[in-house]
């Protein structure tokens, strides 16, 4: 059976003008592969309405699930929790559970409980909360998309409280091998073995690092045996 | 007048398992920030016909210029060239200029210009090459996407090559202030001050490091005197 479907959406103008670089996208993409999700697309939008909305509506309808960083903070640049109950249509509020999180946080940290950040209670109706043990201020799961920080340690804590509640597929298993001789050289048998492994994907990553040019080949699949099988094969032809 | 608007097309199966992170976005954005392109929007595709076609078509279509990364290299796993080929609905094959430009390398290193090799040749009709001075094997230009290497050394020069044949706009100004206090306290004014400069693009940044909570404020636009005048304002909001 396939494996369940992802994508990920970073919502932020500092990714698009390279002030930040992001993190996210590379953490999800491991702790997805590792449980057997095919993350299959990413996209980054800036902080626009019209431009989170559509992305929303159109990766939510393509994936099993989606995942999205960035925008839910309590300033004024922070649309992704409005933005995502309009892309399902659905009202939005101040709810009662996320209040009294923040309530009880900034009682803790004698911080006042104001409006900017109240903000982060206005969860969807309709969507569950999701745990957030860094900073307290909750994301939210509405349908198959998952709205999280962008701020990589809420992040990807946030993820590890979402993942239990996933169900995975089969863990894409890798393997690779360094071949210190060009792509162009290699690229003939690789083709053939691709062929002869069509349940595998096999790719081919070139580099250069001190003068040597070369390639790592990564055999990924999810039956162990095929992918020692191609492997084996691998090996012997660059011997 | 609005600036022109760009989108990136990352192409990798290798991204989207996490195996690679990828840095050409990031090189890309401050480029384009650099010149005055705005790079608006960015997704990652894996090594999918269907996909890569359907994106390229998207994206050609919404913006002024698209820069891919990826899948133009001489192994099987290799398929962006003809991808693009069949989204313009354009006959691609080895082109003239581009086999002799691969002739002279191949003869210059003493290796063997093979089958696999030859394939970095294959152009889609009416395209013009993108020089490639680090590895040869060129990039190409059809109507408004630029085809580029994943390699970063490779795809770097290669957007070196593509931006002095582009109309280039009002590179955005960005000025930067870092507060020690929560978003939650700044956010009320910061909302006001962005209201105040409806013109400018104010973002704010949350940062945790040794325990110290703040924020960065990014204050971005196209009008020097603007992003002065909102900075002097913030300095004095949170002197």
């Amino acid at each position: 059976m396939a494996n369940p479907t992802a994508a990920m959406l970073v919502i932020g103008d500092e990714i698009l003008s390279g002030r930040t670089r992001d993190s996210n996208m590379n953490y999800l993409a491991k702790e997805l592969t590792r449980v057997g999700i095919d993350l299959c697309e990413a996209r980054v939008v800036s902080d626009d309405r019209k431009a989170i909305i559509k992305a929303v509506k159109a990766l939510s309808a393509a994936y099993d699930s989606v995942f999205t960083s960035g925008g839910i903070g309590p300033t004024h640049d922070d649309i992704t929790a409005e933005c995502i109950a309009e892309a399902f249509d659905t009202p939005i509020g101040i709810r009662d559970d996320a209040r009294a999180l923040l309530e009880a946080h900034y009682a803790r940290t004698g911080a006042e409980l104001n409006d900017a950040r109240l903000r982060m209670a206005r969860i969807p109706d309709g969507a569950t909360l999701i745990d957030n043990p860094v900073s307290t201020a909750p994301g939210f799961t509405i349908q198959n998309v998952h709205v999280m920080a962008g701020v990589p340690a809420v992040f990807e804590a946030m993820v590890s409280s979402v993942l239990p509640t996933l169900t995975g597929g089969q863990p894409l298993l890798s393997q690779t091998l360094r071949i210190e001789r060009g792509e162009g050289e290699i690229a003939g048998p690789l083709a053939q073995l691709a062929a002869d492994f069509a349940d595998l994907s096999i790719g081919s990553y070139p580099f250069q690092s001190n003068g040597i040019y070369g390639a790592h080949i990564v055999i990924r699949g999810h039956d162990g045996a095929q992918v020692d099988a191609a492997m084996t094969r691998l090996s012997e032809m660059f011997a």
